[in-house]
């Protein structure tokens, strides 16, 4: 059920809609918009009547909503979300892509400099990299846990980069939910619904993987999931599905990038690293996913692929992320897009460090 | 890498070689079978000098183990492991089938109680029902929680049926480690490793549903990951995979249970209430299952299930659980095993209640 | 559209109705049942006036058929379709299973009479060997053609066997119309429905194998294109679909059993050989086929596998097949159903040869 | 197995190569490159004596060629296979990119012309419409046949454009290896081996769609089977795989790509209206294919989509396919490859009409 109000709707007047939705047993979610507000309800297993709701001062509809996801729908709330970094000029979302390189795990210290220090210079904004590593095997490396958020977070202080890093677990996320400034959650959580809701009450964006078998619409329950914990900061991304194909790791399926700008204001981005598994795949299919409108990318750097401790195959070499940058801004301006090139931060935010 | 001991080795033999393998650093796991006892070795991440563990008395050899799992693996393990429960004649693995049975979730007292004296009736000895819920939209019924636990709790008392029941998360794991006999964990969790791990340092049996979109090694080393930490009850369960197809809400893909037969001693069970999602199909691929090789079956019964809060399509009315126990009965003689009929308890255990 | 007669409608009413319908440009297929007789009516386009033919003596109803499949479904036939060979005992469809096993491919006159025998002796009525092969390799063996429909000819005269074989284009449908008792049409040529009508116009019954990627709506279509030509003699087989699964070479979808007996009067049969590609799994997955409620099987057996030019891998050893019937018999009489051992022939019959 | 001659190889010593190799009872495919001349070797289902070959004048070396696929290769033949028509500037392969595009069905000469004259001033080089069409349902549009052959015939003599249509079976390959330019085989019959074969046999390039479930080998092979007859002038063409997702009709595979180009040398185009099956997603994957560097791109062009008698849906409106043109020409610039605007023929080529 989502309730919109008139465009000339109050403040208060909105906030007596949520006390009056809060006090039928529901939640209320309000989702301002450029012209209006709408207020999405949940919590509600049965029919509510909307009789009641439709008659309060500032509304101007009830819309039942059919659809199983509410506060992902673009029925919700029309323009795109926009994910902002303070003390930053770094966005997700609109506009500007948002480019995500880094290697697929922690190493060591000099690792981890020297892979940032090659994206930085090719114009990223975000650093990614493991400290937590979700293994097929237990006997594989498990990533360096703590340490390796706390050398991200030097990396941040010292290029500016903002961090995403993945929490495997709820001890994990309370750890990266305090030193990243996104939370990734893997595509083999993105049906750990206990994660999904402990990242929902979280106050940093949660950038949500695609289940290796997860149709669309299990993909926007998932972040409605979280969305329904009060944390509107949901970024979408393809990193491949599991099909009868053997000869890339996973089969990149670009065209849910218009699938889900068509139902969902959230920005959806594009792995092109586990989508294909193979490191000569990663540039054309980084192309293919700024030219089908993914609103960026996540990409596996290594200075040394081959003797990474994880996903090597799949790392590209830095000189080969540049041509991407380059590739990449050309194709986004087709699209009248932007790739901006380096992260901007205030002075205070600089010295700051992570507003954690 | 697996040490084989001789036949004639002692007990002092087989601790002096795991002390020795503690103190390289690795984790030993003794494996008593019918002729001998082998040690898994895991922990490893490189080589590991086997000449001096084949100098040690009472080894028979050292064996290099190239499959990803170890300890789920017939190389380890050459008998079949049959579980047992404290105080019952009731078994998972080997000559008897187990058969599971109850709600998809513990709705009421009542509706619980109705379902299990139907089961307990028909002969089942183990009974499910859902406490904690995974649902693809926060908005659904979630379960009971623990006042589901205490009902299955009662119904064990009343009826002697084991309890097997799934923990969605670390919090759900503790309270169902404390009240059930088997926990179960779902296939949506399959590779939440963090979960599994947890579950491998419980005290309980484990069944691990089969991942949606898993392939056997995946799969067995899901299992490796529990038995890695201490675990070594391990139950399968094949549950239906994802695949083009729409005439069923999975595919049971009933090969893999002579493929895991293979390879692991670990008993596996069939799911064809999920593997379908359509209560006509039940029946025929139920005894599809048996008829393959199965170690058991876990199916959905209830006894409105047009009424029921999750999964009602597929769940079969108690008549029809009556005839499939006649049927798959018939069929486990035919492949010269046995469908027990009722559980026994010893009275100390019966009135004890759960071996808490 | 589908026109229902009334029970007492006489052969002239009935064939006034088909006048008419022809008539009006469409086609009918008068298909006599148990109780009634019904008339498909295909080659519509569009709509039809149904009160035109309302009207006609001896009509009880019109039912416009909203699904694509008319012919297949029960809607217009609902007894089992029973496929008889004249001269002989044999059926496929109803009460008995049809047991079909050979060789993969007919490579020399000892091999095929040797395989014969065996497969005789075991009780199979059936014997299938591929003349032509579709091989995925040009520079692969590709079968003895003609002379492999000869050698099959000479096996029925010696055995009775009713004889199986592939058509895999026009030319080869020509002739194994002409040497073969049922035309097999690959799971390669599900969909080509220029073979389809062809095969729809040959007078022999046809095992049509369902396409690797099928769903069930398409595989009917698929035999409902052989009927619209007038062809009802069609026998279904799943043989495997294509999935992610590596231990398997396809993925044996039994649930397409059930639900193809739900929706249609056409036999179903299963190729566990095809379906799992592995020795081994031959039997475990013929005794879940049967469990499952197919009308029958098709086998690969060979005397020297090893040696086998095509899929030997997949073929089991004529001791295995044995097993397989005395399983098979005993699972299937949990079913009340039987599986006949041994083909009986008239003389006549025997002594007339192949182009009955 | 491969010859490889020398780069100063005269034509003689080419051809007594060739002798050889026939004498010896196998077929010789002599494939000139920029270099030097290889010469691939087929026919053979065992090992040959490449001792007496390599002996031979001008031979340089013997290569015994593992893989299953030998024409299609690139150690076969190093350059990519640019595909010419006579009387025009047209290509496909190579630096630029080929565009064809037209209706899914041929319905009227005036529907044909209509579009042919949007996608001609639109830039297109070549027009594709569907004489015969492969429907699931045998009730459905099958298609004009010669009629629509004849339509074709007629666009290309106005508008210069070049015939691509689909040829279902043998009979209409003869009609369409006669009026058209390219002669389709579809994703349904790219495993009618024996239509392959067929189609090797003609003297007009062949545009191959990979089958709905088709590896990348097995997609290779099927191109090998019409290269093994002498017809060097294959087309691949990436259409969409059958998965689990149900947010488009197929799932396009665009990885496939760039991993053919890295093993063959022959051209392979994208087909983004029969890989999405949505208008709304055309464009976006169309950009996409280009990106990734497909050669070129096929796609459904209808002036009245919501009248088309067959796949309306995913047929664009012309002034889409004027914008797909301009975007896709800017995104080629980025991988510095161009997409010609406009055919140009000699007068000559114009006035010989259709079979030339």
């Amino acid at each position: 059920m989502l309730v919109v109000m008139k465009a000339q709707a109050t403040p208060e007047e909105i906030r007596a809609v949520c006390a009056q939705i809060e006090q039928l047993g529901f939640r209320a979610h309000p989702l301002p918009g450029a012209q209006r507000t709408a207020i999405g309800i949940t919590g509600n297993q049965g029919e509510i009547d909307r009789g009641n709701l439709e008659e309060l001062s500032g509304v101007a509809e009830v819309i039942p909503v059919s659809k199983p996801y509410k506060l992902v729908s673009r029925d919700v709330k029309e323009e795109d979300t926009i994910i902002r970094f303070a003390g930053t000029d770094a966005t997700i979302g609109g506009h500007n892509l948002a480019v995500i390189a880094g290697p697929c795990s922690i190493e060591t210290r000099e690792q981890a400099f020297a892979v940032a220090e090659e994206v930085a210079r090719a114009g990223a904004q975000f650093f990614r990299g493991g400290a937590y590593k979700p293994r097929t095997s237990p006997y594989a490396f498990q990533g360096l846990g703590e340490e390796a958020l706390r050398i991200m977070s030097e990396i941040r202080e010292r290029f500016g980069l903002r961090i995403v890093t993945e929490a495997i677990d709820h001890e994990a996320l309370e750890l990266v939910a305090e030193y990243a400034d996104v939370i990734q959650i893997g595509a083999r959580n993105m049906q750990n619904f206990s994660l999904l809701r402990a990242a929902g009450r979280k106050r940093k964006p949660v950038l949500l993987k695609r289940g290796m078998s997860a149709t669309l619409e299990e993909f926007l329950m998932a972040a409605e999931y979280i969305m329904s914990e009060g944390n509107y900061e949901v970024i979408l991304c393809e990193r491949g599905i599991r099909t009868f194909t053997d000869h890339t790791r996973n089969t990149l399926d670009l065209s849910i990038v218009p699938a889900v700008q068509r139902l969902s204001h959230l920005p959806i981005l594009v792995d092109p690293s586990h989508g294909t598994g193979k490191r000569n795949k990663v540039l054309p299919l980084a192309r293919a996913a700024v030219a089908v409108g993914a609103d960026g990318l996540i990409v596996e750097v290594h200075n040394q692929p081959d003797k990474a401790l994880s996903d090597g195959a799949q790392s590209i070499y830095p000189e080969q992320f540049a041509q991407l940058m380059d590739e990449c801004s050309q194709i986004a301006a087709v699209l009248r897009r932007s790739v901006p090139r380096g992260i901007h931060t205030t002075e205070a935010a600089g010295a700051s460090g992570p507003a954690r």
